[in-house]
């Protein structure tokens, strides 16, 4: 249950007093937000508190997290002058203080942490867009107009993420998710050109460490065979494509799902009855990770969020 | 190619000296405004200006088009008792001013007119909402946590969509266009249950009249088979589904798409072998509308729109 933390009191009178970053730059911090949904909701396993951007921000990129907004860059990717901008990542000095979370909260858990990063695309669709957008003009364009800088960007991404997860994977993390929230806005035919081979490079770099690797996105129904063959063990899919659709096209590996966010606002009878149509359908197959289809909502109630993971404990824990 | 109006001088002119409003209740200005893309893009057809919102307007709710964000709703519908403020449509007095704007389209016009209306899925969501949104998390809510209520909501407005789709053939539009344009939203299972009927009833209401029937929406890959069989001619299909894969769900109907609007701000050269990718898949195929995934952004070259239509007659007029 990704984003889990905003719909909690005690993470919102943490960031009264902290802005984003100051969470995810102080190692205690870091790991006092990662284990609130843990304690609070009894999940399965922790995921790192992060953020899609935070490497960037780790390089010396000028990146703001606006309240209400997203990440917002003081200057977008705009030319190949840019690249220059974008140094490679040096763990042990720019992500001490995410390793030393990790390491913190390895100690602390009693459940697999997941570390965290961001897929190429989607962290540049915020780089080239400047923010959070709704129709990802602008990386289309730089995609499509100048596939040559696309690609030199992408990989410095891949780069990126891949040392970010390599690290936490070092440090303790049991597993790794590669979020690529917006990359359902793809037609399949560029999602295979211009973005698969640099989610591949992340993924099939981290094969050596024997971890599983979950592959998230939304509005995926397309590209569910790809975002597998690029290298994952696990695929996210999200409710607009039934569960059993989204394991066919996604083929030998596991899957994650597919409960749709939205649906926490409907009374507890309409969630539970959800959640069953979900699990009815898997019909205790091995292989299929209950969660959301996206994160959770700000406003969702934690007593749901907890009586939801109460309920598929009970209905799968035989 | 809908709201290509919003991207040209001449529409944005006319937006300085009028409200969104004002255009729709003067035919004269309606008529103006739907002619502009028509003369300006040498376009096949013309789609009547309008919004999912107008029948709404038109039986007295009070809804504002708010610049850059969309229609908001001074009092949202949340219970049983906004349900008697939906009353029934008349269109000789409610729609006089659509109606005559369609007369007069029809005498200026050398392409057909295609009537518009929104869907009663997406005419809820912003009713339920207040306004546009990106989960539709109270239209979803209300969906599953008060069927009965929600199933009285979708038949009122599928009956203000019929009306005003009926009077406007009878004024003389040769086909007909119904936006569902956040249906892709929704888990299929609850589209079957929840929302397919109520289109249905606008489509199939139709039938009688004998013109064309277009059912659109965006992120539908999952639902094309049933958006066809809820009583379409056409169905629209977006650049997240290859055009053929859509067509084959869609079955034995009519296909429209499927361009990805956020690559027109790539340079031409990217437009044009887009475009061909395209045609190229459906090779002569009878039955396919060329046309955007959704609608042209505000911000597009009127221009390149132009050399779009042109580039795609002369692949395809022999």
């Amino acid at each position: 249950m990704r984003q889990a933390g905003r719909s909690l009191p005690e993470f919102r009178a943490l960031r009264e007093r902290h802005s984003f970053f100051d969470l995810v730059r102080s190692p205690e911090l870091t790991a006092e937000v990662t284990l609130q949904p843990v304690q609070r909701l009894g999940v399965d396993a922790a995921i790192l508190f992060s953020d899609i951007v935070t490497p960037l921000q780790a390089i010396g990129i000028d990146v703001e997290m606006r309240s209400g907004v997203g990440p917002v860059f003081a200057h977008p990717f705009r030319t190949a002058a840019d690249l220059d901008r974008l140094r490679p990542l040096e763990p042990d000095t720019d992500l001490a203080h995410v390793i030393e979370a990790v390491r913190i909260l390895v100690k602390e858990l009693d459940v697999p942490l997941i570390g965290f990063a961001g897929a190429p695309f989607t962290m540049a669709s915020y780089l080239v867009e400047g923010g959070p957008s709704r129709d990802w003009a602008r990386t289309k364009a730089l995609m499509l107009g100048d596939p040559e800088l696309w690609r030199a960007l992408l990989d410095r991404l891949a780069s990126l993420s891949l040392a970010s997860l390599r690290a936490q994977v070092g440090a303790g993390a049991a597993a790794v998710q590669l979020f690529d929230s917006w990359v359902g806005a793809l037609d399949p035919h560029h999602y295979a050109e211009s973005v698969m081979p640099a989610s591949a490079k992340v993924l099939r770099g981290l094969a050596d460490l024997g971890v599983p690797r979950i592959h998230f996105g939304v509005s995926t129904g397309e590209l569910l065979g790809m975002m597998g063959k690029a290298g994952a063990d696990v695929v996210g899919v999200d409710w607009r494509t039934p569960i059993l659709d989204g394991w066919a096209r996604v083929g030998p590996l596991a899957v994650q799902g597919n409960l749709d966010p939205a649906i926490l606002g409907a009374p507890w009878e309409v969630v539970a009855r959800e959640a069953d149509r979900i699990l009815d359908a898997i019909d205790g197959r091995p292989g299929h990770i209950f969660n959301l289809g996206h994160g959770v909502p700000a406003d969702a109630d934690p007593d749901v969020l907890a009586r939801l993971v109460d309920h598929v404990h009970r209905r799968t824990q035989t």
